[in-house]
Order: structure tokens, then sequence, then C-alpha cells
């Protein structure tokens, strides 16, 4: 059989994890996809860079267009990142009935849409895996594995760093910044770390899974988010002496046609499946209508597990190319997009509020609960002997992401209350 | 688009499942799929008896031919189990060019190929996800999204039975004879619970696993298994103080292309991702070459669950019927099948003794480990206050399997070892 020629854009980590598994695993992929594989031009920035690789010279290229319009080139794979210049690469190879797999997520997250309007204009196909939680097949799991259920909510560890920093934290009693820091000497958090911590990142992944769980197309802008810098070693102590981890959580939700989508800080009952989920790994819990709870767990990161899921789809598209059938795979977000307000959003809260030390403080607090109809799992208050004030735990039934804004709000007109330390959404 | 017709036999538990979600989500089955899909006709083995759901009487049949043979159906779903009858019917539907979809681990565990290979030979897909591990999409996992990788290791909670009654004599302290009595009562085991407890069925499962996931043919009889009737709430007490749990795992391995399949009750490291899956759910863990530790999580049985998979295959199969490629995408078991010996096949051991205690006793026994190159671990001796004997626990290194064989057969030489009362498989 002819053989199926590839273009790689990019030869950095995962680039060269492509060309090992390509290389390594020939058999297996012929024997998947019905053809072999050949990756026949690399996208490099230098050429004459020392590599860990062996390639031979004259498959590098440093002109994209080179690959992009070479019309031997039936799949083009794109592990090179950015946003911009990458998408104009990447429409013009589907303009030119090119496949096309690729890892990133910025922009999947971005423009997604537009590349996969494209890719049906012109009967091609335009695979992601690689693009959420590395090589946890996550994504085909969205579209194939649940494609008769209907999905009501996904929780994800998505982003390994922020992971990484709260396993740490919550084992070790460490800082954040302490924490931080030594991820970044591991290289497990780069040196400006603000897309994982302030968790963009994971946003950007909860837009692509939301839009494939829910079948509507889901914008980044419409994912509410916060990031994991404020979080404290207190926080973390507090949460494990009620039984919770605090965890960095893309949540989605869905509850009849109405969608929710956040990334937040937060408390998760030790019981639950995804607060065992550790270290750098990633995990998606998904929970639908008829299958129940269901959770995919793996690396989210490195250069083999992430290729694995780059080299996956390259068979899988390979595969429809032979069978003819490219572009007539590909889901439709067919469902009109309707996100929650405020008012429909709904989950518990862990709040911890220092206040004065005198008797009557607790019944004017629960009495503003009471005026914004939330109502309270647990009231927890002790004096705390570094302090002048009182600290006071409180953990909420479900109310509503307007109500606890309501009351939080209506605090701040209690001179009684000095300081709302800290709030969590609580899940399990 | 015209419909696409489906003939169900069997509307139990799943079959009942099965009928709620094709009615219930049929927008999303149809975008999923490409076309409508109806089920047609429902074989049932008393057509007046009272039913759960509502379906139309004049669907419901007493005669599988009538289904078989109808030309107007498309697609077989088969949910009915039995497996010399269920193979005819399923064997004469495709020999007439039907789809299938079944649920029946025993059939394709003792007869997947020769479907498979009759499939291939009229153009036919036949797909099975809810024979394994219920609602967990594992099969196209291994099929779909490690296409790429070489799986070296997979280790399942694949029987929610004997899960549920581990966990409980875990949790519980409790005998294995009074957690079995509740799982029947719960309906969780079944009045002859003998498949389960004795690991036959999670040896069919794994003999489909091992299948997909090292792409050779595996034989039921290649499965080496031991059930859980006989693990005491002592040796599982034994297990926590050492820091692990006990499971009846499945484990199918692969070295170079040397595989080995058993299913035993394993002691297994409580930091392991698969130890803390508890009650009757069911987890997969599977390793990769380049992936490395991936785990699936979710419910291994239930109406809802399992048909959850019946319908995911059922959208794909109505795909691959429209897209006009049904049979090409099934892959093929290539590889030759090399089992190991029981010279090659290795991994660490937990024994608990009850010697004879006086002096000189350990150093025979560790005597006898040095002599089969058995190396130790960990040795903990201690006197037993009810028991005249004392009570030698045992944790080797990673052993041959036929080593520790002569192991256990030279004890039985030893007079001041009275019995050798536990041995168990040790992973993670």
């Amino acid at each position: 059989m002819k053989p199926v020629k590839v273009g790689l854009l990019g030869l950095g980590t995962v680039g060269t994890g492509v060309v090992r598994l390509v290389e390594g695993h020939q058999e297996d992929l012929q024997n998947g996809s019905g053809s072999p594989i050949v990756i026949e031009k690399i996208l490099v920035q230098n050429k004459s860079k020392e590599r860990d690789i062996n390639v031979s010279l004259d498959k590098l290229t440093e002109d994209p267009w080179e690959i992009v319009k070479d019309p031997a080139i039936d799949v083009i794979v794109e592990v090179m990142g950015g946003v911009q210049q990458t998408k104009e690469y990447l429409l013009e190879a589907l303009s030119l009935g090119k496949q096309v797999v690729t890892a990133n997520k910025d922009l999947m997250a971005l423009h997604g849409p537009e590349l996969l309007e494209m890719a049906k204009r012109h009967g091609c196909d335009v695979m992601y895996e690689a693009s959420v939680a590395g090589g946890i097949p996550i994504i085909r799991t969205l579209i194939d594995g649940f494609s008769s259920d209907r999905i009501t909510k996904i929780m994800g560890i998505v982003n390994g760093t922020t992971n990484y920093i709260m396993t740490k934290m919550s084992q070790e009693a460490a800082a954040y910044d302490d924490v931080l820091k030594e991820a970044q000497q591991l290289g497990y958090a780069e040196s400006d770390p603000t897309s994982d911590v302030e968790g963009l990142d994971a946003a950007r992944k909860m837009t692509i899974l939301a839009t494939l769980g829910f079948r509507t197309n889901v914008d980044l802008s419409d994912v509410s988010t916060e990031g994991i810098s404020k979080v404290t070693k207190e926080d973390i102590l507090y949460a494990k002496r009620l039984g919770y981890e605090v965890k960095l959580l893309g949540i989605a939700e869905r509850q009849d046609d109405l969608i929710s989508i956040s990334v937040q800080p937060t408390m998760v009952k030790n019981t639950h499946p995804i607060a065992s989920v550790n270290g750098v790994f990633n995990a998606v819990y998904v929970y639908g209508e008829a299958v129940g709870e269901t959770m995919f767990y793996g690396p989210g990161a490195g250069e083999l597990p992430t290729a694995t899921s780059v080299v996956a789809d390259l068979v899988a598209v390979v595969k429809n190319l032979n069978l003819g059938v490219s572009g007539k795979n590909s889901t439709v977000a067919y469902k009109e997009k309707k996100l929650k307000t405020d008012d429909q959003i709904s989950s518990k809260y862990f709040m911890l509020l220092h206040v004065a030390d005198r008797a009557g403080v607790l019944a004017q607090i629960t009495q503003i609960f009471a005026k914004y109809e939330v109502s309270l799992d647990a009231v927890l208050q002790q004096p705390n002997p570094a302090n002048p004030a009182a600290e006071i735990i409180i953990i909420t039934h479900d109310a509503s992401k307007a109500s606890v804004g309501k009351v939080l709000e209506a605090f701040q007109e209690l001179d009684v209350i000095f300081n709302v330390k800290s709030v969590y959404r609580v899940e399990g």
C-alpha cells in the first residue's frame, strides 16, 4: 500500500516523541491505519541545531509553507504551538485538502470552530486528542464512548503544574511560594507561571471539553476562571481537617440545556475519586445521566505520553483517509449555547471568616445567610490564640453563586467581620 | 435520512436500558450516527409478561429467527446472553450482512475470533464495548486511544461482585461468608456465585482485554485463574497492616513478545490508583511503553451504564453503515501468540507461614528461598498468642512463578513449617 506522508510542524519535546513513536511502532501503526506512515518533512526553527534524535537533515526545513503547500504531503501534524500564525498554516493546509492533527489547546480553545468549519468544507479531519490531558484519550471518550449518553458534569484536573503544587502543599504542609519555586527548579512550572497558576491553561482545556461534552460551542470567555495563587497552607490544613483536599478543578455542568463552566481551587471530599489524583497526573471525571460516575486518569504532559495521543490521532486520520471518509466523522456542536446566570449556578461553599470575639456575632452572621436564603451545612467557631479575632468556618448547602455573592457583599458592611479569609467551592 | 432498523435480542435489564436510551436520546444518536435509529423488533421469552417499560406489543416476538432473518433489519443488538445458541443467531445475522452489537462477554471470550472472522468475510461490524467493564469505554480505548502505543500491562478490577466483597471485608473486617451472603441479599451476587467468586467471569473479560491490548488471539484457557473464596479476613488485616489492599485482579502482561494472563486475589500497594477502587465499581489500569500509567474507572454493570456502552456501539455501527465502511474498521489480532512459561512469569509474593516456634527455623526457611534464588524484600516473625505456632510473613522481590512453586514444594518437606497459610501475588 502507498505510504501516507506526514509533514510535522515542530520538533520540540512532543515532536521528538512523535518521530520516535512513528518510527518505533511502524507495524502497529500500519495495522491500525491500513498503510505505512512516513514523516516526510519537519519544520524546525534552526536546521543546524544539535538534537537528541537522529533525523536526516534533508527532511528539515525552516519554512512552514514548504510543508503546508507541498502537494505530496497528506497530513499535517502540528506540535509547534502558537496561535495566530499557526492557525494560518492549518487553515491553508485544510483548504488544500490536507488532514490535520494538532496538540494545540490554545489554538483549539480559541479557534476550534473555525478550523473544524474549514475542515468540513474541504472534507478533511481535524483531530486534537493531545490538546487536553496529554496521554488520556478523553476527547475520543467524549465523542465516541459517550455518544449515547447525556453528560451532565465534567470535572477535570487538567493542569499538571497546579496539581503538583496543590499535592505538595497538602502532603508537606508547605507554602505556595516555596512549592512554586521548587516546581520551577524541577521544570514542572515555567519561569513565568501565570498561565498555569492563574487557571488560564485549565480554562482553555475546559473550553474544549465542555464543547465536546455538551455539543455546543463554548468560548474561552464563558469560563469563569480563578487560579491557585491565593491558596494558603492554612486553607489546606482546614480542608484536610474537615475531610477535603484542595484541587484546581475545571468544572463544566449542564442542567436541562443550561450550562456553566468554571475553573477554581475547589475543596473536594477525600472520598471522591478525583481527590486522590496527585502530583503532575491529570484526571477527568465525567458524569453521564445514564452511565453515572466515570473517571479517566493518566499523564497530562511529557514527550511520549502526549505523542501517544498525537500518533493515535494520526492513525485515525490515516484510516479515514484510506477508507475515503475524511471529514465525515466530525461531530457537530449542534446545540444552541445557553449559559447559566449566577442565579442558576449552584454549589456548596466553604468560608473562613475572622470575626470579633464577642457575643452575638454568630447570630448576626447567620442572619445574613438566612436573608439571602443560603442554608448552612456546618458551622465551626473557634478562638484563635494567635489573633484577637475568632475564626468561623462555614460550609453551606447548595446555594446559588448570586446569593453567595450577596452574602459576601453584606459581610463587608458588618463591622464584626474583620476579614473574609477565604471562600472555596466545595465538591463531593 | 432513512432510519436504521434494529433488532434487539433480549429485553432484560440491559435490553430495557437500550430501549430507554434509544428512545430518550434520539437527537444525540442521530447527530452522532447520521440517521434516525429505530428499534424494529424485540426478542422476548414471553410476550405477555408485565414489563417496566412501555413497548408496543407488535414489536415483540418469541422467535429469534424472525428477527435474525428479517431483511428489513440492519443491525442486531444482542443482550440476551448465552453462548451456543446465541452464536448461531449472530453468525447467521452476519452471513446475511447485518451489523452486530453484543454485550456478551462469554460469547466474545469463547468465540470472538470466529464471529469477527465471519463479520470480516461479509463486510460487517461486530462491536462489544459492553462485554467488559459495563459503562467504561475500555475497548475503544485499547483499539483507538492507544493504537500508537505498545501496551505492556493491563490490570483490571473487572468483576463488581468480588470487588464489593473484597471492599466490605476490608472496610468492616468481615468474614467472606458473611459478606457473600449480604451481597446475595442485595442482589450484587447470584445465588450460585461460582462464576464471579472463582474468577471465571473476570477471566473471560481478561481474555477480551488481552486480545485487544496485545493484538493476538488469547484463549480463555490461557488465563491462569484463582478466585477469592479462600481469602480470609486475617489475610486482609495483614495486608492492610503492611500497606496493601487485597483485590481480585486480572493481570495481563507483555514483555517483548511474550505474554501472560492471570486472575487472582492480589495484594495491591495502597498508593496504587487501583487500590482505592471500591464497591461494585470497575477499573482498568493500562500501562503503555510510551503513555505510562493510565486508569479508567466507572460502573461495571447495571441497566443504564451497560446500555450506554451498547448504544455507543450502536451509534458507531450505524455511522459506519452510513459511511459505507462497515467491517473495515475492525482490528486484527495479527501477532502470533507466545505465552510465557512459569519460568518467565515474574512478580512479588506475600506468604504467611505457621511455623514451629523455636531457634533456627527462620534460617531453614530462608535457605530454601536462597536455594531457588528467590530474594526477600521483607521478613516479619511474630509469636501468635492464640497458637503454639509462630507466624512468619515474607514478602519477596520479583521472583518467577516456577521458583516460587519450588519453594512451596520444598516447604512441604520441612517439618518446622506446619502450614503455608496463604500466598498472594503482590503489585504496586
